[in-house]
């Protein structure tokens, strides 16, 4: 079978070693956010795609979650000695014009290792290589069986308009602000103009099942689904899309999915992740403690499948992946 | 006494190690070689620049003379998991178009520590920021007592024409081929324009002493020179000019100087040296072995002094940095 796997960051990553261990990985095709890429310091850092390829290949650090298992941070301890005092003429030192959080230099932490993805990533764009290329460069350099394609090769960016702060960048709330200040609107800024990388629009007609995988739908599907042609590329398979519930039991296994749903005026609960997807999916996973939400789900229209769905041990997260290929009944 | 100081890298670094503590820091204006910048992997790296922060501050590796002492070498390690396979799409992965030993991603190693360094000038290059200003607050960060002024903000590189590779980056020629093949030429691309940095050339004009480090007069002293207005404001301070020469008993203490002089047509001699510079200055202090080429020097209207020039020890770069200041009789 073949499966499309539209991706954030963990919950996708996590889902993908399942999928990989369960059908063939030459036949999974991994749609990836880059509304969360950032410039920082010179370079081009990707961070939804390099958790995918850390956390496929195993080399992820387990009790992170992100970033490289054995890491070392002298890189940025260095950085830290340039961190301007306040009101020095390098005082918006982190972020253009940042204040706050994000006004030391080592608010996003690279570390040493992991440094020498984003020196290779810069040096190829550079070198006038497309995200794309790159992304399939590092992905074989870690040894992945499936295809990961950046969901698009241009500039997209997820913006945050927050009550307190004004529109800031996706990091910016979600690291600098570790997501605790509240979100009025998010908007894609590129996307307009974005094309769908090479293979993004065939992999999801020629999908036999397209998977919406766990991660935020606000702030790590929607940038994905904001390229011109990706939404009604899937909305047009919409009897073979199957989206797997980030919330469960009205929380966020991770992230601020329950707070920024309520905040943009939706449920936090399964049923809010049915009606947020409604138009886009045939079928939404949830959780076993949602059980009782099935009904409301299946009033919207859509189908729901039932079944573990916090992938705390590999026989879990295998599980679900083949609830996903025999999600369709 | 005021002393402008017209650097290279380790010899000049070692230098200012002892200026530094036999007259008052603040009374010490070094300007610093820029031709051998380059930019690797999105990164500005500095190389001289760098040298004489970090063992003027003493945290330069005693072991290697260049680097960090403690450095690690995560990144790099890193790096190299994604160095092409000759052939790929990404085979020319080292420099732009390079071959041979520049076409590994690691050919110029950076190590973690370090990398913070660059780190934190690419972003205030980004933010605009003058090469200048950004010395300068590194220079602080590390407590340096002295004035370090890159000779320019522009962008000039000393490139070098081999007769096998054709004209290549210094940086090519220095630590790719670690400079084993020969020279033809050497020329500053971008000096025809560049200007000279803020404060360089009231250093010059107004230092009680201008001394030229023992560096290599071909490529770390002449990119310096190079700047239009830098030599003449030299030339025009001529008898308070006090050279080190770089060439000792017919070798170089470190690196090319002696093979580049012959390969350029001259003699890898203090008397080789002596002509080199010999419109710029008043004195050229050569060490005790090469006493009997003093009265050459002497014809060619020089003044020369002997003395220890090989600073292997505080103890006689103090006594060199002493004879520098009086080495005027």
């Amino acid at each position: 079978m073949t499966v499309a796997v539209i991706c954030g960051g963990v919950g996708a990553a996590r889902l993908l070693t399942g999928l990989q261990r369960v059908i063939e990985p030459g036949e999974i095709v991994a749609i990836g956010n880059v509304g969360d890429d950032l410039e920082l310091h010179g370079l081009h850092v990707s961070p939804d795609l390099d958790t995918i390829v850390y956390t496929t290949s195993g080399a992820v650090s387990t009790e992170r979650g992100w970033g490289l298992e054995g890491e070392t941070w002298q890189a940025m301890a260095s950085l830290a000695r340039y961190s301007p005092s306040p009101g020095s003429a390098a005082g918006d030192g982190g972020l253009e014009g940042a204040e706050g959080p994000t006004a030391a230099l080592d608010w996003f932490s690279l570390g040493d290792r992991d440094l020498g993805t984003h020196l290779y990533r810069t040096h190829r764009l550079l070198q006038g290589a497309a995200l794309g290329e790159v992304t399939a460069e590092i992905a074989r350099a870690w040894g992945l069986g499936f295809h990961l394609l950046p969901v698009t090769d241009d500039r997209l960016r997820t913006m945050v308009t927050t009550a307190d702060h004004g529109e800031i960048s996706f990091q910016e709330y979600f690291v600098g602000h570790q997501h605790g200040v509240p979100v009025t609107a998010v908007r894609f800024d590129g996307a307009e103009v974005a094309k769908p990388g090479p293979g993004v629009l065939d992999a999801l007609a020629q999908a036999e099942r397209i998977v919406i995988a766990p991660s935020n739908p606000v702030v790590s599907i929607d940038p994905v689904l904001a390229v011109p042609g990706v939404r009604q590329a899937v909305a047009a398979r919409r009897d073979d899309v199957v989206a797997v519930s980030p919330i469960v039991g009205g929380k966020a296994l991770k992230g601020p999915a329950d707070r920024l749903l309520t905040e943009l005026g939706r449920d936090p609960s399964v049923v809010g992740v049915a009606e947020w997807y409604r138009d886009l999916i045939g079928t939404l996973v949830i959780d076993t403690v949602d059980a009782a939400e099935a009904r409301r789900i299946e009033a919207l229209g859509l189908r729901a499948v039932v079944t573990d769905t916090v992938m705390r041990e590999p026989a879990i997260t295998d599980a679900l992946a083949r609830a996903l290929i025999g999600a369709d009944s």
